[in-house]
């Protein structure tokens, strides 16, 4: 955890308060997030998005999804657990938000080792640019076609991402946030980089996923996808950093995370923030 | 958190003491609950069910819903994630429920807003009375086919939603559960109304969704489906009271509420429900 | 819970040190598990093996079913709420597996009483012998076609089952695992009985399901798949007595197992199960 909010060295594009100002309206605004997401984080994705102020609505299938995507203020697609009828609402969806200008966010779960749904996240990047597509390093590096992608599990480092993942935010006119010890966000030019977390995020399953749906909630308040993506990954770490010093281990944690997350006030996110 | 059980001048049509004998009731008896339910809650209602005493079961394909429902002690169905697959489920639980006069429960998530589940909402209950419609104001007003219906979330009140209520329960021979800061239930001529409850029943996914899990699992050991509906209710929001009072957040607090749940017992719930 | 390690006069065909070398196995090497599980417990499955140092994937669609159970160290196939679709993915896992000497596990919820996903179990079991099946004792009585199987709820005990454990495991070439107040695991020949554990873990869904993930885990990291399975039940249930310790109730309870799950140290198990 960190003393000081941003040492005096700090260039970074982005500083804590455009990013406590996002949370703030999120707060205030309380945007209307659809999920299309996995069978494994739909209640903790839900709860994050309740917590965050935010209102979630899993409307994920092929018959609602694409009006559905109009009238929301963001939406987040999931490869976590695809099915043939959960990926033809997710074309719907990623329809729906390119032509009612939604933001949509995209989360590439297991992309580069799981074939299939590779080739899904490639066809809905194709379709119309997400705002921000969050993932793992392994998955950056595998959706942007490079030697990564080992499978589910990240084996690579953000640092080892960065380069793939400007040229994926260049090449695609979005921002890729890519989350780890330090997590690397840039929308091909500017870099941000963050340092807040712990542990026990990687010990909870979904706490990334969840982290997509509040990525879209930020997406839907601010027109800067590079500080939305930003303000819901500070949220997120910071109210863990202080989730994790309240528990017994990661099960109370999950717990704790979604009361620290509810009484994060946008001051606190400021202070406690660490732009590198 | 109220103060007294009932006020000296209720002329409400159910007392506390009816309903703590459900909930007695369920707690000895521990009904089989069959619930068609959605990816985000599936979860938390099993876990809601289990700490009242009853036991679920989620058989939600089309190769059993319909046998199953026939032996089930009750049925829930609830339109939160729809698919092609499981509304086919829906459609023949509901005809096995019915054949064997099994109570069944209709949560129509989203009704109003969202079209293609609206209509199956109505299907359903065309198709055979649920013993209780458990809703949001919007859903309520949605279903009804009135004014109201702007989607997922419900922006209007249980008192808006009332007429809406009574009409849709006496057209159908059903209870109508509408939730809010005050419960309304109705059977299109007695009205219930209850006063216990948390605001972070809203801010937890699927609170609502579980309560309609409960409410078969009431509608299982009685003939009168308002004294259910209103047994479920009264146990729910009477739990949560007591789960936020030793609770730092929405993530505890949906820990607590299943512990509040199971330590409930009856007496404690007529002391403290309040009857309005 | 217990005082002492293993009475003096057991003659278990497994001792603790074995069970303990297991699960330090797993935490040492975190294999990769491959769940194709219902939605009501896909969460809690993911955060046991979590905390347990595996790594969860719930690859569970065909297209990529069965190249990921080549490259798995475990797979899982519970039948918690399976859909055409995702039995077909079922079969692919398995097949991949089989071909791929991948230790799977089976866990047939509901068998027996659930015709359809009876005959689905029986087929999975008879297209590859699963490393386990991990089973209540209606389910093992059910899958064996006997007397048993009087639905999801268990209503026997592993004492009625042991038999029925003993022939189906002999016949199958498999270890039959038997969850209960006293656990029954043997592989036709061996018994192995363990008696550690808590009510409250019948008062959360999920708990079995996830022991069966948590048996794929520890089926992984060893050839001897009696003592994989009794090391999974053994962690379980420690950990399942240590939270309850610390617990109000089924709620507190749940999270409390993830924590001591991550906490539980191989000696501490090797100290506190209860071989019989």
């Amino acid at each position: 955890m960190a003393d000081s909010a941003m040492p005096a060295s700090s260039t970074s594009p982005v500083g804590a308060a455009d990013l406590a100002a996002v949370w703030a309206a999120v707060r205030e605004r309380g945007p209307l997030v659809q999920c299309l997401t996995n069978i494994v984080v739909a209640p903790l994705t839900a709860n994050v998005l309740l917590a965050a102020g935010a209102a979630p609505a899993m409307v994920d299938n092929r018959h609602e999804a694409r009006g559905f995507a109009a009238v929301a203020s963001g939406v987040l697609v999931n490869l976590g657990t695809p099915y043939d009828d959960t990926v033809v609402a997710m074309r719907e969806a990623v329809a729906g938000a390119a032509a009612a200008s939604t933001p949509w966010v995209l989360d590439p779960v297991g992309a580069g080792g799981l074939p299939w749904r590779t080739g899904v996240a490639r066809e809905l990047l194709g379709t119309a640019a997400p705002a921000v597509v969050r993932a793992n390093p392994s998955e950056v590096l595998g959706l942007a076609g490079g030697v990564g992608g080992r499978g589910a599990d990240s084996v690579d480092t953000p640092a080892d991402a960065e380069q793939a993942a400007r040229r994926l935010a260049r090449d695609h006119g979005t921002v890729v946030a890519v989350s780890g010890e330090v997590d690397h966000l840039t929308d091909g030019d500017r870099l941000l980089r963050l340092g807040n977390g712990h542990v026990w995020m990687t010990r909870v399953t979904g706490v990334g996923c969840a982290l997509g749906a509040l990525v879209a909630a930020c997406a839907a308040v601010t027109e800067d996808a590079l500080v939305a993506a930003g303000a819901a990954t500070a949220a997120m770490t910071v109210a863990a950093e202080r989730a994790a010093a309240a528990s017994q281990g990661p099960g109370t944690f999950a717990a704790r995370l979604l009361d620290e997350l509810n009484a994060l006030e946008p001051d606190r996110l400021a202070a406690q923030v660490v732009v590198l």
